[in-house]
This record gives structure tokens, sequence and C-alpha cells, in this order.
């Protein structure tokens, strides 16, 4: 068993140590990014809502994803239904193997997570283990119900799709998706046709998706409804090159793989993503690449490369359908390493299965650039011959004849000078050996997956802690800027001799170009830049007195709070420059001096 | 009973009829736009899914809606969750009222809406009458099954919703939401709390949602799952004037009241927004402001208003929570006046109940501008003289003296010379009454809501309807610039002598400034721009031999087939301008000489 020693790994490191998760789901709450749903009615583990900031946050953190995943890979998206017919989850595997080891409470009835009683009675990392595994050692270590004291009953799986009746026949199961990845391979014969038959097809989708978890214990991070971005790259089996890995293949990567981790090594190991496909810790070009693209998707955020690593699951962590599965996790103080991402080699196993439950042909048909010929040889039967050496069981010769390879009797010619089968023994005499070629224009297979996928609401969250910074005891969210929900807040000095007016003419003229500003004239202007910085407004622009004699205006940076003046009139370009990353804040204005 | 004229309306009016339906559903399934979900498995009616040229089409759509419905207006988004736990639909009514009748066939055990069997039958609408009309109708005009020809048992109530349950306790059931509004009502105070507390407040949401229809007929527009777009704005219930109204107070509106519908009237009236509040046609100004609205965002999508109208809901139609409600129709060619749009005043109904249940106060304060000072008559008891004067009832009398209204002492004294109550009598000299002033610093009450609530997926269907045109026998999709999929097709004119090269590097110059450009070398010119026409592209840009000698491209027009040359150098920025909006195809390129 592995026991996790990598949680609170940086905390020992902290000085001063503050529990940030606290602060900074106080501050999302107050401030309206995201908060526990249903709060008037008590609150249900596992559901959040955003807010105004919030959803635009994640809004641009799927745009940023899509920009990774979907633009620059020329993949396609598609968005399938949340609530599918129960022969698909039959087919995928998930109806059987999507499940967490649950055991109630025999006195107060309470249910609880199996491997989590035990994680908490003992200290150990119990997730894979089998049921037997799990009863075994909540006998040995006679683990009771963390509520009561109670005696625990037998250990049961538990199924963590949400389960519904579609129409109204209580016969027709339904159950929503535990992942996107089942749309596309359902949906895989279509959009191959009307992309036009290539390989390598990514088909990408950004969507809810539910798990019915039996006690969700981690806040903001495990969910039981959450936005997933996913993507399945079909590939063809007898070439699992990536032929972009090229283009990354010197970038490095911190792997901890699962060898190392059966020896309980922690101190991951920095390697190029060539080099890791060439040693073999990742198993496929495209495994590689994607870790590469994820790292620089989840650097874009904000979040440290020291914040970052690829952990390998152990077999029995692995989903049903995995060949290899790395986790891309990120360090939260809190949590300790999280994962916020899954890079999963899912070879053929889905097509295969959907093909065997939906009888529907779900293999592809490769041309060759030339058709191939081969040379093969044929052997016909002497029929005259046959019949008068072997009379009654003639016929059972022919069928025999048909059905062996005909190398195979060649090659027993050869070497014995005759074929012998059920005790027949054929000779050279009543067959005729013949080359011929044959011309072949193809190939038919099943394609190979490789799938990342990504929890939004965990990037979030994690976006969220690595921008969360104290100056002089403020909040400052420091948000990458073209993440920032609100990007630009406009403010009058004072809210007097018209500069309420100009200002909102300002923020208009902005808004106009599609920047997303707010407007704010409520209170002194440093509370209302500490306001701004506390939600993470990159650049706040001041109208005072100055601007009515010069039309220029005050511009503040965020993070350093320095302050600049620039023209009115080339503000909007200005900003657009700065938000497209053209210029930083020292270089605002300079060429419109 | 109201009997539904207007199918089949516009029909009689065309020559040569072509079921348009059928051509665009192939259309749409042969090129990857949408197509019924779970083909493999043999499908599964009311859920569609998204291909890449499709998805692409419901984003736009829906940053439009956001543009109408949340940045014009100042609102703010949200994103609660799509399941929520069984008491939030107990206080909403749904676990109540969200059921449509159904019908058992007592022989073959198949299960029918009971109203669509009636209408099957008679020609009828049914929609709306209970339980009770239905079997009297099914009785009397001795209706059986449809499918067997059986007799049909009871009529019963089917709730819409998708039930499951929440966490490994059976008890705990959760639903999965049939609109999004509760989660903008259940979240309401905090969100009302973070925007401080100002209002209008308008809050919306674009999100899946779900109903679990008793047997989907429409294909494409009647789904169990789909995307809604929806706001609700929460006002003072003593102030239901909308100050926007006067922008746009003179556009006409069609107005299809329930009043004329009583009467079998047809044709609609037409008035402005302004005359349909002041003649009492529609009941608020919110409403009629967001009808208006509603008419411009669906107009932008290219739905000529010739074929939009607003119905107004019979009483016995509309939603238990609503006082009046319009639907925004779009007439199309299969299913006539189709509703993609609600606008329903909701009052506080919604609040109202969440309070009760959730026994959270969910009323507002309103603060008024100056602390109102009011006078009221006090009537203070003159104790001792009471005491004597009554003995044992004095008690009973300092009692009444609280409780009534001391207005109603004053003036029976003025008329009688006393009060009489329960027969004791009370003088003047009981008691002394003054007149006293009171400060108010303001009120508090529920506020009141009007919502504006849209069908993604039928405006998805609509916008292609409406676009769908052939031109020399081949067909050409006259989307809005703005929504196409794919904005423009590269294409080298042949493939040979670099032209292709040429090409992939203007496709991607465009991809790099954010253009949805597509390559394409395959198959004839004529051929790639027909392909190109089917899907909606506005714009193809064709590499020639001219391209090499001057650096022009040919540029073609979608709709027209007219073709214009321009410098490669000027090619972004005049179709970023074409776009924008800022230029027609005529136009481009003529700065450029």
């Amino acid at each position: 068993m592995f026991v996790e020693a990598s949680y609170g790994y940086f905390r020992s490191m902290e000085v001063g140590y503050v529990d940030i998760y606290e602060k900074i789901v106080e501050l999302l709450k107050r401030r309206g990014f995201l908060w526990p749903s249903f709060e008037i009615y008590g609150g249900l583990r596992g559901f959040v809502t955003y807010g105004p900031l919030g959803i635009e946050l994640k809004h641009r953190i799927e745009e940023k994803w899509r920009e990774w995943f979907i633009y620059k890979q020329g993949f396609v998206e598609i968005e399938s239904p949340i609530i599918m017919p129960e022969v698909i989850f039959k087919a995928s595997g998930h109806l059987d193997h999507f499940t967490d080891p649950v055991v109630e409470c025999l006195d107060c009835k309470r249910k609880f997570r199996a491997d989590h009683i035990i994680e908490d009675a003992t200290g150990k990392v119990a997730e894979g283990l089998g049921i037997e595994e799990i009863e075994e050692i909540i006998e040995k270590e006679n683990i009771k119900c963390p509520e009561c004291g109670g005696r625990l009953g037998k250990v049961g799986q538990f199924n963590l799709m949400f389960k519904t009746t579609i129409g109204p026949y209580s016969e027709n199961r339904g159950y929503a998706r535990p992942e996107a990845a089942q749309g596309m391979f359902v949906e895989f014969k279509r959009i191959f046709t009307v992309t036009r038959e290539k390989l390598p097809l990514g088909i990408a989708q950004i969507g809810k998706v539910l798990r019915n978890e039996i006690s969700p214990r981690k806040g903001l991070i495990r969910l039981r409804e959450f936005t997933i971005m996913e993507v399945e790259v079909f590939v063809d089996p007898e070439d699992l090159s990536c032929p972009k890995l090229s283009e990354v293949e010197d970038e490095e990567l911190k792997l901890v793989t699962a060898d190392m981790r059966a020896r309980n090594e922690e101190e991951p190991l920095i390697v190029t993503a060539r080099e890791a496909v060439d040693k073999g810790y990742i198993s496929a070009e495209w495994q590689a690449y994607f870790m590469v693209i994820s790292k620089y998707f989840i650097s874009s955020l904000g979040i440290p490369w020291e914040r970052q690593r690829f952990k390998e699951q152990m077999p029995w962590e692995k989903a049903h359908y995995s060949k290899q599965t790395f986790d891309h996790e990120i360090y939260l103080q809190r949590f300790g390493w999280v994962e916020v991402a899954g890079h999963a080699y899912r070879t053929d196993y889905d097509l295969k299965r959907h093909m065997e439950h939906s009888r529907v042909d779900l293999t592809v048909f490769k041309r060759f650039k030339e058709p191939q010929i081969i040379e093969k040889i044929v052997v016909q039967p002497l029929k005259e011959i046959i019949k008068s050496d072997f009379g009654d069981n003639a016929q059972k010769v022919f069928s025999m004849l048909k059905n062996v390879n005909p190398m195979d009797i060649k090659v027993s010619f050869d070497k014995k000078g005759y074929y012998e089968f059920d005790g027949i023994r054929i000779e050279p005499k009543h067959v005729k050996i013949e080359k011929k070629t044959e011309k072949i224009t193809g190939r038919r297979f099943i394609p190979h997956v490789f799938e990342p996928s990504f929890g939004a609401d965990r990037l979030v969250y994690a976006t969220l802690e690595c921008s969360y910074s104290v100056k002089e005891n403020r909040v400052v969210l420091k948000l990458p800027r073209d993440l920032a929900p609100i990007q630009v807040a406009v403010f009058p000095l004072v809210n007097k001799d018209n500069l309420p007016s100009t200002a909102q003419r300002v923020w208009m003229s902005l808004r106009d170009e599609g920047i997303r500003a707010m407007y704010d004239n409520s209170g002194s202007i440093g509370r209302r830049y500490a306001r701004a910085d506390e939600v993470g407004v990159p650049i706040a622009v001041t109208i005072d007195y100055q601007t009515q004699k010069d039309d220029t205006v005050t511009l503040r940076d965020r993070d350093t709070w320095q302050q600049i003046r620039i023209s009115v009139h080339d503000l909007t370009n200005e900003l657009l420059d700065y938000f497209k990353g053209r210029k930083n804040f020292e270089e605002l204005g300079k060429s419109s001096k």
C-alpha cells in the first residue's frame, strides 16, 4: 500500500502558517465569485454556484483551454447530452466499475466511504483496495462508526452515477454522464464522417458532468456537479507517433512515476518530453505531447511550474479503460497535491465495447497511399484424385483444405513429404500449389485514443489561490490580465464637478470596445482601489481635475500600485494593447507622448 | 376550448410546397451541425448532439444573447447547479404543477400524453385541460390506444422533472432543473448582497435544463435536454416602471392577446410598445421593454419580422407562477408558429415561496432618499381613571387600546362622544389623544420578477431554417456573417505550383487574427465553393496564379457569388471590418486601391 507522504509537503516550508483556503473561501463568497449552493436551505455538499465574477473567470479559463487544446491543435468541438441511456454505461464499463466502497453503521444507519474511514482511522491511503481487503482492515483494526462509535456492516459497492428514468417507463434507465468522453465515443462514427475521415481526429467537449460522491469532503475541490474539458484523440494504432511532439520535445516535465511511487520516491524526475518517451516513462508520444501542452496551459493561468507535477497512477488507481494515466497535479496549501487533469491512454477499449454493444461497425478504413501487391500461396485441391483416394472422406478433405493456412501445407510437404490431420494424409499429388498476387487498397482497424481531461472548477480555485497575495495588509488578487473578470475599473476622483459624467463616458467607451470595465463612485478613492485590487482588476483609471485641464487620466497598476498619466484619446488602444499582451504597464502611454 | 388555427397558416401561401425541415435535417446530419444523439444505439427521442459547425453556431447565438440581455442591460450572469434538492421544487411548485397528463393502454401497456391523444383523434387542442375533462372527452369520443386500438386506462399526472437521488440515502431526492430560474431565486439573497443591494437587479444564466417529456414528437424542436438562456429581473413592486422603455417605446410589436384568441382572432394587433402598455395589452413596462429587446435579438439572427409574433398565453396555458406570459413565436414551415421565448411576469411568487420553505428572510430593504417624517395619532390610556372606572375589566381595556387603530377611537369620539367595544364604553376622560411624529428610513418588501427566457436550441434551428435558400439547385445557407460557424474559406485554385503553401500561409494569418477560417484543397474549385455555401461560409478567398504576380487574391461572396480582387496585404483588416459590420462585401478592397 502506498502512503501519501506528499500531503503537507510545502506546508512545513512556510513561515507563519495561515490557512489561505479559509481566507479565499470567505473572499469568494463575499465578493460573489463562487459559494456553496442552496445556502438558504442549509447547503448541500458538492455543489457550487458561480456569481458574476466567478463565471467570468471560469469562462476565461475555458476559452484559454479552447485555445490550447482545440484551436492550436486543429481539433473539433462538440456538445453531447448529459443524460445518456443505460446501455452506453453498460458498454463503457461505468455501470460495473465506476464505484466507491460504501459501508453503513449498523447502529445509526449513517453511510460512509469505506476507504475514507480506514484512512481517517489509520492514516493510510486505502483508495483502490478491494471490498475484501477493506473488510479485513476494518475488522483487524477494529474500526468503528466515526459518528456514533457503532459497529460497521458489510462493505458494498456504490455506483457514482446519478441514476434516473427517461420517459414514463421505469425500465428505461438513464444516467447523468460522469465524463464527457462517452459522448465522443458514441458519436465518433458520424463525426469521423463529417470531418472527412482523417486521422488523427481530436474531438473536444466542454460541459457539465456529475458524480454522485458518497460524502464529498474537500469543499470547493470535490464537487458532485462540475465542468469538464476533455479531448479524445483518435489515432491509428499502427502509428502512435505524434507529429507535433518534435515542436515541444525539449520542454521539461516533472514526473513521479508509478515505479518511483512504489519505491516511495517523492522527488520528481525532471526529464524532457522526448527523454520521457525514449526512456519509457511515458508510454506514447501523444501522452508526452499533451503533458507539455498541459504545462503551457496551466502555467498560462498564473500557476507557477514549482506548484505543478505529473504523477502516474498506480495500477489499482487507474480507471478500468486506461493503459497508462498521468495526473497533472497542482500543489494547494490546504489539500497538498491535487489532481486537476488526467492524461490517459484509453487504447481501443471504449470503441471496441461500443461496437460489441451496439453491433455497429466503428472501425475505420485507411487507404494505403499506393495499393499494396502481396504474394500469397494458394493450395488448390485436385478433385478427381482426392475423390478416388479418399472416397467418403473427400468432402472432409475439401473443407479442411479451405480452412488450413496454405503455408502450413507447403512447409509440411517440404519437410515430411505429406500433410496430416485427423489421421488423413494429404500428399503433393492431391493438390496444386501456386503463388498468386493480390492487390490490397488499405486496412481496417479500431482507432486508439489518447485523452487529456481537465476539471474546470478545480482550475478556477487553483488560479485564485495562486493569484492570492497580501500587500500592506490588503488582499491583491494577481490574476493574469487576460483572465481577470473585470479588466478595468473607472473612478471619478470625487462625486462632483462633472467628474462622474466624464468617468461614465470613459467607462462606456471602453465597454464599447469589448473591454470588461466597471464603474464605481462610492467611497473614498483609496477604498475603491482596495475593492478593485481584491477582485484582481489589473488597471484602474481615475478621472480627476487634471483631466479637465489636459484630457489625461491616471492609470494605476494593481500589482505595483504604480501610477502614470495617459491621454484619454489613447486610452482604449493602449489598454487593448495591454490586454493583448503587446505592452506592459510601464510602456503604456509612452508612444503617445 | 381554443382551436389552433394558425398551424399551417403560411403553408397554403407557398407555391410548390417542399418540406424544408426534412432537407435541413439531412443537411445538418451530413455536414455535422447537429443530429439525434446515440444513433449507433438506435437513438433516443428528445436528445441532440451538436457537431463542430453546430456548436459554433450555438455559441455565437448565446454570445449575441449575452450582448442583448446581459451586457447592454447591465445585468449579471451566474451559473448554478443543474441538480437541485427536492425542497427547492417543493417550494417552487414544480413538484406539484410541472406535470403532463399521461394515460396507459390497458392492453399493450404503452403510455401516452393524454392531451396529445385527444388532439390526434379530434383535431382539437387539449393542452391545459384538467384530468377529469380529459377522461370525459376520451370516454365521450371513444378514443382508443393509437398503437393497438386497446382500451385506455385512468388519466394520471406525470411529473416532467428527471428524478434522482443525491448521495447514498434514498430519501435524499433531487431533480434536474426544468428551468434555470430557480437558481436565481434560491441564490438571490447572496447575489443581491454582492452586487451591493441595488434594484432593479437582473440575474442571467445560460445552461442546460431537462424536461422528461412523455413522448417528444417534434424532432429537433421538442427536446428533453436543452440549453436555456434566462434572465430574472428583480424590481420594487411599488415601482414597476422600466426606465429604459422610453428608449424603445416607439418600436412596433405584433400581439395576439388572450382576448383576441378567445375571440378566435388570428391577425395580430400591431402596436408600439408604449401603446401596448398604455392600452393594457401588456401588463407592465418591463414586459414590453423585454419584448422589444427580444425582437431586436431574434431579428439579429436573420429571422425576419414577418415570421415573428407575440402570443399571450391563455389562463390555463400559463405556468403556475405567472401573472401574464407572452410567447415570442417564430413561424416554421413544418411546425407552424413555435414558441422560442417566454416573457413572464412572475410577481413575488417564487421568492415568497422560498421564504416560506427556507424560513430565511428574502425581503429587501429600500432606504428612502430622505427619511420620511410621518405624523400619527397616539392614544395613551390614563391608567388611574381606567382602573377606578372599570375595575376587573381594566386589563382588557389596556390591551384593547393597544390593538385598536387610534384613528378609529378619535373618529368615534368626534362623532358619538365615546368608543364602544364588547359592551365597554370608553370616554375621552379615559385617554389622552396626542399627535406624534415618527421618522421612517425605508421600506422592506419582496421584489417582483420579470423573466425573459429563451430556448437556445430552437433558435439554432429557426436560424438555420430562415437562412436556408436554394440558388441554381444548390443550397446556400445565408447565415448572418457574425453567426457563421466558419467565416472564411481559403482555397488554392489548384493543387500545384506552390499555390497550396501560399493559401495555407493566408489561412494561418487569418486564424491568428481570430477569424474562423478553414482551408480546403480537395476537389474542383466549383465543388469547394458549393461545399462552403452549403454551410454558410460568407466569404471564400482563392489563391490563384494572379496571386503570384501581384499579390492579390479573389474574394467571393456567398450570397451573390460576386467576385472581387483584393491585395493580400489588406486582406485581414478588410475582413475584420467586414465581420464587424463596418463594410459590406462590395466595399472591400475599395480603400486599398
